[in-house]
Formats: C-alpha cells, structure tokens, sequence
C-alpha cells in the first residue's frame, strides 16, 4: 500500500541536461504514486581521490546500500587522464550486464517497425580491460581478456531474463572463426547455460554477418548476449534502428542484484538549462528500475503514458521534430497517466 | 587495340556456386571484348603442405605474377585445424586494404536510398593476429595488434583512393576512447595522412556512434576507413544497406599494387548447380578489378548493363525476387552492353 515505506533508490541526475530529464521523472514518478524515494547525489567539479573520477565514494555507497539507481548523462572531461565516470561506475559497482530493450515506438517512424529485442552486453571485461603498451616503437598491442565467470555469469543471466520475460530465443553474438579461443569460451560458456533451459531456442551468430541481418530484418532477433565490444556496437546500432539513444532505455546489473539504470545519450551541453530536452530515454530507465523492483504496474502505466504522448504527436521535443519544452512534454505524460 | 596482347588475371572460381557465377563473368567480359586472358585455378580437395590450406602454391604464384585475379566463395571445411582460404590468401599476398564500394541499386528497393560510400579496411593485424592463449583455466587472452607501418599504409590507400575517386571526406573508425594506445595509433597515424591532403576533409568517428549514424543517415559518410575487425562489422552492415553480399563489390590491395577483387558472399552449397546464383557481387567486384586496370571504359560499360538488367527487373535472379535463370540473367546483361 502506499502508506507502507519507501523505497530508497538513487538518482545521480548528471550533467548537461541531466537535471532536467531528472525533474521530469522526478515529476511523472510522483503522479504515479510511485512509492519511491530519491536519494540524489550530484556529480562534482572536484576528483574524489578514492575513485579518481569526480564520482563521489559517497555516491557509489547510496547505490551500493539502496541496490537501485537511475543515472543521467554525465560528461567526463576529456584528456584529463582521469576514469570515465561510466567506467568508474561500471568497474566500483561490479555492473556486469547491461540491458537494453530496444522496440519501435507505436507513432514515431523510422525505417523499421516491429524492432523488438533486447540486446545484453558483458559490461567488465573484453576489449575493456585497459591492459595496453608499446611493444617496441610503432608496435602497440591491446589485450582482450574473456573469463569463464564474467561469461558465464552474462549467458546465465541473458537466458534468465529470456525466460522471465516470455522471450523466446537467445542468440550469443561472436567472432570465434577469428578468435577461436577467447570467443570460442565465451560460446562455450552460453552453450553450458542454454542446456539449462531448453525451453528457449539457442543459436549463435557471427557479428558481422548479425550487423547485415539486423539492418535487413531486425524482426529475426530476440535477445542477443555479447562480449563488452559488440555490445557496445549493437546496442547503439539498434537504438539507431528505432530512432537513436535519445528514445532507448538502458539498466546495468551488478553483482548482488544492483540495477544501476541510464539514459545512455550524452549530456547535450549546447541545449542544457533551456527546457528543450527529450527526457525518453531517462524515463523508460527509470520503467526498466520499476520492473527491476518488480513494481510491474507502475512500470506499465506509466510506460503506456509515455508511450501514448509520443504515438499521439502533439506534444513533441524539438528532437523529435516538435516545439515542446522538457516541461510540457513532462505535463502530457503526466495527463495519459 | 583488341589486337594487343591481352593482361592476364586470374581466376578463382572457388567453391559451391562458384563456377556458374565465375562462368557468368567469363562470357560477359567476352562480350564486352575485355582484353583480358583468365589463368583459372581450382580449389582443390587436398591441402598443400605449402600454404597449409586448399589453395595450391601454384595458385598463389598465379596472383603474384599477374597482379591481378578474381576470387569466387571458397568453403573453408570447418573444424579441421587448417587456416581458413581467405585468411591464407590475405597473408601471403600480404592483402592489407579491402575496399567494398556501397551504393544503393537503382530500382532494387531497401530501407535506403542513395546510399553511396566506400569502407577500406585494414586487413592483415588488429584482432586478426591468431595470437591467444589460455593464461590459467578459466581465463583467456587475445591481443590486438596496431603497427605504424600498416596503419600507415592503408591510411595512405583511403586517401589516395578518396582524391582519385573524387571523394570529399575520409572517415576514421574508431574505439580510441577505450582502447586508448593501439586505436590511438591508427588516429594517429591517419591524422598524418590526412595532412598531406587538405583537399579531403577527415573525421574522427567512434565506432558505436558510427554503426548508429550508419542506420540513420547512411548518406552522412563518404570514404570509412579503420582497423580489421571494424571494417569486417561494418562493411557488411553497410552491404546489409543496399540488400547484401550477394550485390556488393570487394577488392583486396596488396603490395606491389597486387589487387585481387573478390564476392564476399558464401558458396551456398544449397544451390549450387542448379543455374539459380545470382552473379551480381562477383560481377562488379570484376569491376572494380578492370578500374584498378584502368580499364575504366569496359568498367562503366559492363557495371551500366548490370545495373540496367536489375533496374529494369525483368530478369532478377531468385534471391532479388525474380525467377531467372543465372544464364538467363547473364544473358539479359550481354544484351545490354
Ligand atoms: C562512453 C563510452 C566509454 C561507453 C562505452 O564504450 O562503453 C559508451 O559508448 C557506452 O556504451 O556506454
Ligand atoms: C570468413 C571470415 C574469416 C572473414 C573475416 O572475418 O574477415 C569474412 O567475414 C570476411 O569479411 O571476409
């Protein structure tokens, strides 16, 4: 019931535009009696020494007590030498899979319709790893690094949200013909969990030859589970299909059942502070939060409500080829709600 | 003059529906009175303890000599521990640029229209250096290599292809923010060339955000250049634009200016025989061979007559929808020249 306690979750509302797409979810998630309280942590202007990024220990701690949060963009300064805060976060929070859901929204064309898959990207290793030096001058080699644990733990968790969610086929991308042995452990490993539930079809599929299919026929996917790099590729490929990162949601998993969820778009420096962000895709993080705290109802009502202010059309930021402001696209939401 | 001594090619039918496609090549460079002279070998059934592979000593020496040949599917049998043909063949004649011209077909509706852009991939190190090793049990490693010297290299052969082909812009493909030292040094290394051309515009573009934009707005690239296992990802998302590998040309460049064009598509053994292949990417990967020649006239002339056979739809091969015959469909192009 709505008098029982809240729930604690942590919101870093980022930079840029961070704090604008915040207050929207902030607003809509309050019309909703969603039965959430924030705790709100902003990203500073000075490197805390003990992450070496401007996150804050404090920061990671709220999430790591509250097992929820949702994050805006956040701008690393480049050339600094300092960590990427997404990979301060990624790396201090163990975020060992990220989720993103990626369908067509009904109303808003693009070149495809019926895109409805889920693609999850191991989020700690791979191509990741930072392990890189100069071999002798002119010469540099990188290492990508593929573990049992770190795969098996993405495979066991891609077929349980299959599974959970009523999807019907996981497809393990690679390029084991080329890196037969790490790539090969990595499908050796989704294989081991995919005889675990053999009521979902398991196949695997080299990544260039995904990347063709997925632009000729996304429709052929459900959900695909990656090493680090493609998913990076593809998940942004499929944002692309739908309409980009601004309209796609996004939740990373970590170790203990963490949902760190995020609008994975940049922070939009040049529109910051002037009410004309898209807060989509900060929105539909948040739904994926809810559903992650198993808040399905909510989840539903208040995606639907997004779902309908966008199909209908009146009411449109100027990235989606309309004139509304941050403000009146959060005031409509909050009318379908 | 017809009457001078033609240039010799070679010509690899390869595997599967190899030698219908490659007969279709044949008899239209005839009729176009191409002076060219076919040195044909075979992918045999035994491996030669030479190259390790299918492919023959005698083969390679075939390349070698004649600078120039045309290369069919060729099957590499799965699991038996010997290299793949096509990775034998970039290795020995040291292929190290595959160019794979992307342009929409006029009358042959995709998602995309106008589609016009080139990727030249590196193609002999990055995550292809078959150096992995399992470092304990459970944990597995591969490296990727970066030179100066072949970053160089085929930064020189975009630019120089990007001014010779009255091309406006280069485009580097990138993962530089994560893998800071070897992507770093491709940038690095394009950015030099780039400063011998100040007549093409050149761009930095992260690897995700490409494959994104790609799926928006393919029309927003021009020349693409990057590393290996880049190029591999998104010259087939690219083919996937304008309808696939079975429609799209590749050339291989090698040192000494060897050029070996070849289809890129399978040997699919299902239909093989059967006079049902649709010859297309062989053909103009035939094309772009005469173009490295210089043939530039017979070049137009044939690639106009495959593009008015398939524009005019009359005579489309099964995978473009139609019922023709391959013979019928070469026949429909003769009648064009
Ligand atoms: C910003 C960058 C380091 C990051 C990544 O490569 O993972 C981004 O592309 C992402 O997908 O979150
Ligand atoms: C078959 C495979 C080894 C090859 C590659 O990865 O390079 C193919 O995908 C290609 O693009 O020619």
């Amino acid at each position: 019931s709505a008098a029982s306690s809240p729930i604690r979750a942590t919101l870093f509302p980022g930079d840029g535009i961070g704090p604008e797409i915040a207050d929207s979810v902030k607003k809509i998630f309050e019309a909703a009696d969603v039965p959430i309280e924030w705790e709100e942590h902003y990203v500073g202007t000075e490197i805390d020494p003990r992450t070496q990024s401007f996150l804050t220990w404090e920061s990671l701690e709220s999430v790591r007590r509250n097992g929820v949060g949702l994050k805006g963009p956040m701008a690393t300064p480049i050339g600094k030498g300092h960590r990427s805060l997404n990979l301060t976060l990624r790396k201090e929070l163990n975020l060992y899979a990220n989720v993103r859901p990626c369908y067509s929204l009904p109303g808003y064309k693009t070149r495809y319709d019926n895109v409805n898959l889920i693609t999850i990207r191991e989020n700690t290793e791979g191509e990741y790893s930072g392990l890189e030096h100069q071999v002798v001058r002119g010469v540099v080699e990188s290492l990508k690094i593929i573990t049992r644990q770190a795969s098996l733990r993405v495979a066991e968790y891609a077929f349980h949200y299959a599974k959970s969610h009523g999807r019907e086929r996981v497809s393990a991308i690679h390029k084991a013909n080329i890196m037969q042995k790490t790539d090969g452990l990595f499908l050796k490993c989704c294989r081991e969990v995919a005889e675990k539930y053999p009521e979902i079809t398991y196949e695997e599929v080299v990544i260039d030859n995904c990347c063709m299919m997925l632009v000729k026929n996304p429709a052929l996917f459900d959900v695909l589970v990656m090493p680090n790099l493609y998913g990076d590729i593809i998940s942004d490929l499929c944002a692309g299909l739908v309409g980009g990162l601004g309209l796609t949601p996004s939740c990373n998993i970590g170790e203990g059942g963490i949902a760190l969820a995020e609008a994975v778009h940049g922070s939009a420096p040049d529109i910051a502070g002037k009410n004309l962000a898209n807060p989509t895709a900060l929105l539909l993080s948040g739904v994926t939060m809810l559903r992650h705290l198993n808040l399905n109802d909510k989840a539903e009502q208040i995606q639907n409500a997004i779902l309908k202010t966008i199909a209908e059309g009146k009411y449109r930021t100027a990235d989606l080829g309309g004139s509304s402001k941050t403000t009146e696209f959060t005031k409509a939401i909050i009318d379908h709600l």
